[in-house]
């Protein structure tokens, strides 16, 4: 889930204290014009199967996330799937009608590959695909969209 | 993470389909005047770590959910996070300061207990605490917010 705010270092002081949760890591993404943290929502070492929050904050007014603040103000962005094969998604997404807004993946936090989905397709959400740069052994057992 | 919508079988159908999550129970809920879907986001059975997503349908306009629609359209309406107790961490996040909309727990989805805080002091995402029917005996070893 990522989450855009107006100040990370606030934001991710509030989530460590309040929800207790872990940061993982902090980055900035100059492609995609934001600084990011990565905060792992469990208990124990992050896993295959566990959830983060991702918070946001925008480099510039004229990127993505500034749009975003500048429209709605902070709260949720985006929610992000983990999947086996991105390209493999990807290709099974468009052949069931979804429009995707990446038409390559790209570099996401954490070293993944990643690619939008039209919000429009997906209920009003906009959607990520994420493929972790760690293996995700499970999942390969599996389907991969 | 809780989705508003305004068919709620279409969007079971889509995240069944494109998605690959997994129904786990579907009920109505008269108190919050939602029809309202819980998919596990995982390949394995369900467990104290699983994510869901939770599509919302409002019974009717004049409901919490029916009015987000009207304001926002379909999307993102709300993120719940698991909790060992449920009092106790209303109490510690009060005493932190976050404004409860809920004095007191109430019935949640699955039989479970739940609590939304303040929007505003959460930066901007309405967040709900659940403490699950069931035990989740890894989280009652640890901090409960």
């Amino acid at each position: 889930m990522g989450i855009a705010c107006r100040d990370l270092a606030a934001k991710i002081a509030f989530y460590e204290s309040v929800f207790g949760l872990t940061v993982v890591s902090v980055e900035t993404n100059e492609d995609q014009g934001v600084r990011e943290a990565m905060l792992a929502v469990t208990e124990d070492a992050p896993g295959p199967g566990t959830s983060y929050v991702q918070l946001l904050e925008p480099l510039r007014p004229d990127t993505p996330v500034g749009r975003f603040l500048g429209r709605r103000g902070e709260g949720v962005h985006h929610v992000g799937y983990g999947v086996a094969d991105l390209t493999a998604s990807m290709a099974g997404l468009q052949a069931a009608g979804i429009r995707l807004l990446d038409r390559r993946p790209r570099h996401g936090s954490l070293g993944a590959s990643i690619a939008f989905l039209h919000p429009s397709d997906v209920g009003g959400v906009l959607t990520e695909l994420v493929q972790s740069a760690a293996p995700l052994p499970r999942r390969n057992a599996g389907n991969s969209n």
